[in-house]
């Protein structure tokens, strides 16, 4: 595995600090295997690197604890919320402490006239909608899986909604966190703009836990739109479905999330979720407002479809068939394993502008036939985000996925992206990092050392130990 | 002035930096009094304290060579763009060397396709929505001043558009910057969204200046909505129009604009524009879609609106007879002054949350009464930030003004907001930055400190010297 490596530990340190934490906090530090290896990688193809102990904290304070007592012991601490990233960001390099906030899941204040709400970092997405159902507002970031929110906002987490409602980055308004040094701050308070210095919150939002540990998150929130409907549309090609996303985002469409999925994806979803989609390149739709606008957005975008041979485009404002389409799409994953039963899958993620999609979905394509991959790509079009998911074999495939996982960066660079668009650096593209960066990776670093000087705070993700 | 320090000045280092610059740079560095002055603060109360020498910069090289004489000399520089901002951002209390941006005017990349720009950072807002009208594309972004997009991300300006369209923040896609050392770093390309390591895009965005100089913009662009419509209601209370407006936004109508204006500014811009607009508290609004959408959401909000006992609601999707309207209301500084012939005009912002603002409007003018003050309000009511301004005759109001202006940045706080919506920091605001932020400032010094340890670019605004 050419991205992970694994780091020195500080052995006396870690033993004093866990012998501290287990006095300290009973029951709650626990050093068994199997609840280790839960807290380490265990989502995708990066090796499983467990933390030496486990402590389960229950407040902000329990935090501050935790990471004041590291501190002293120069040993690392790593955030966990639910351990669904995918690039290796729980994993313990080094040893230390994994602090996991799954119980702080109190969700503290909801405010319906600012359109916001106070949780604590352990609230997972899907318990905050389900809270808030009878306010009539949601919280629109949907990665997919029900992560944390603390884990969410550390990866800069965002997903099929975010063509309308951007995010994590456009949705938390501020932050507190515990720093390396076992301070806690607060990045602003609710209001919705602030010229006030720094933007300490953009800042921690995607610092991947390297930089202080998420403690309590004020969102924004939304109006449940007063009516939904959702679409498809197949295209003869990549390109053409590109073009008419291109031409219904110029016109001003809201489209609350349009999804591509490629021929294989198609698929593997007709097999899974038992649905007879036509297998060519697919768009899936889902448009928010009221029941006149949603008809209105609907018909627009079948018109433009047209125009670029869309055909079969249906639409639909039933709530049923509108859930059966997008569950399936969320099982997507799943669908992709059962393509080439008994293979791992590697996901990875790039992100280009609009223009250069088509071109990079092809040459993706064309790039993992070549190399004898099987790599179908689903993607979050409105962004220009999408993901191949590679299905692999054994160790010699394994490694010509991680060439190609490379390639894959490199063309998004070429083609004026990033090389991830919502997964995170973690373990997996901290060279590819470099290589997108170049000196900012430098100005990345220094901040890193200035505020976590000991370098505690969840080592060997985003830098490289030579950065 | 309470808020206004100078600082040690190197004048060895100064002297020895502006001789090779004026080597280099021949007229295009000048040091006449006038030409200096002219580059220190002049539009709001803040005294003016000129740079020792101005350099036209005409490319990014340019900024990096003066960035790197300055670096070696250990003396001050500082970005300017137009000159308009409000807080003292581009005052030189230790002397310096003043970058002019203004030659840097050059629109270098149009992605139609993509909605984004590539721009020189002495392009005006004003400019470049005019490079783009044919284009059918447009800036949002419209602080009042037709100041420089490197000024308005540096200072992470807003404006009236801010409701629908964000600020700054949520506009600038990636940057260009010049480090304190001399370095040129981006820190991202085009694509719309990515979590490849720190957010250095929004950190810089509202840095004013002290960590980088800004010298390319890639900025989101929108489609030119097919129909605008403007619509004003007067109310009883402030706190009724506050309703309305909460109560419209949470119903999800996707008002561009909605502004609020006490009595006092409503008897100010009558005088000054000749209107006859009645003299209440006063909504008026802007509306941006479809002609079909357009037409709704006005009389959706008038419906809204008369719940809360507005009246006179009128709206219209006449071009004339909004510019006018909305002339007027970028007309309100001058039609202010006019309030008090004689007076100076000092411009103070804070923002709370919506639910909040119309307790912060009311105690506001209470407080201002109270002080023997005259201080009427316009607020960009959808985000919860108002400005006041104060109309003072002579040094001893100034200084009431100046408790005024920190009583106001503490309300701000009590209210769980902030200081400063869209005017920054600069000078104005320093200790009351301490006392919103806390700990949270100390961060902030830590990283200016990591990415300038000498302190060269803008000395003295943000931080006191004693953070």
């Amino acid at each position: 595995m050419p991205h992970q490596t694994t780091l020195p530990r500080n052995e006396t340190g870690l033993e004093l600090a866990i012998g501290i934490l287990k006095q300290r906090f009973g029951d709650r530090c626990q050093t068994g295997l199997s609840i280790r290896e839960q807290h380490g990688h265990t989502t995708t193809w990066i090796p499983n690197q467990p933390p030496d102990a486990v402590v389960f904290a229950e407040s902000t304070e329990d935090v501050a604890d935790i990471v004041r007592v590291a501190a002293q012991h120069k040993v690392p601490v790593i955030a966990f919320g639910t351990g669904t990233s995918l690039e290796g960001h729980v994993n313990a390099p080094a040893g230390g402490i994994s602090i996991d906030t799954s119980r702080m899941n109190a969700i503290l204040e909801v405010h319906a006239e600012d359109l916001d709400v106070v949780v604590q970092p352990g609230v997972t997405r899907k318990a905050l909608n389900e809270y808030l159902r009878d306010t009539g507002l949601f919280f629109p970031i949907d990665p997919g899986a029900d992560a944390s929110l603390g884990g969410m906002a550390a990866t800069r987490a965002s997903g099929t909604n975010a063509v309308r409602y951007g995010t994590m980055r456009e949705n938390v308004l501020s932050l507190e966190a515990v720093l390396p040094n076992g301070e806690i701050i607060r990045t602003g308070k609710r209001a919705k703009k602030s010229s006030a210095g720094y933007d300490l919150t953009r800042l921690l939002v995607g610092s991947e836990g390297t930089l202080g540990i998420i403690t309590e998150l004020t969102l924004k929130l939304y109006g449940i739109p007063e009516a939904m409907s959702a679409a498809r549309c197949a295209f003869p090609t990549v390109e053409a479905a590109c073009n008419a996303v291109i031409l219904a985002i110029q016109t001003g469409i809201p489209i609350a999330r349009i999804e591509l999925l490629d021929a294989e994806c198609v698929t593997a979803l007709n097999n899974y979720s038992k649905l007879d989609l036509p297998v060519e390149p697919l768009l899936i739709m889902e448009f928010h407002g009221s029941h006149a606008s949603v008809k209105e957005q609907a018909e627009l975008f079948g018109d433009i479809a047209e125009e670029f041979g869309g055909h079969g485009f249906t639409w639909t404002a039933s709530a049923e068939e509108r859930n059966k389409l997008w569950q399936a799409r969320h099982d997507g994953y799943w669908a992709l394993l059962q393509l080439r039963p008994g293979a791992e899958a590697i996901a990875t993620d790039v992100c280009v502008p609009i223009s250069n999609l088509a071109e990079a979905v092809t040459r993706t394509q064309e790039q993992a036939a070549a190399m004898g991959l099987l790599a179908p790509i689903l993607g979050h079009v409105g962004d220009g985000n999408f993901h191949a998911t590679l299905l692999v074999d054994g160790d010699e495939e394994r490694a010509r996925a991680d060439d190609f996982i490379v390639w894959l960066s490199q063309l998004a660079i070429e083609l004026d992206g990033t090389i991830t668009g919502e997964h995170g650096i973690g373990q997996g593209k901290m060279a590819s990092l470099i290589k997108e960066m170049d000196g900012a990776t430098h100005v990345m670093a220094a901040i890193k050392k200035a505020i976590d000087p000991d370098g505690i705070m969840n080592p060997g993700k985003i830098f490289s130990p030579d950065t």
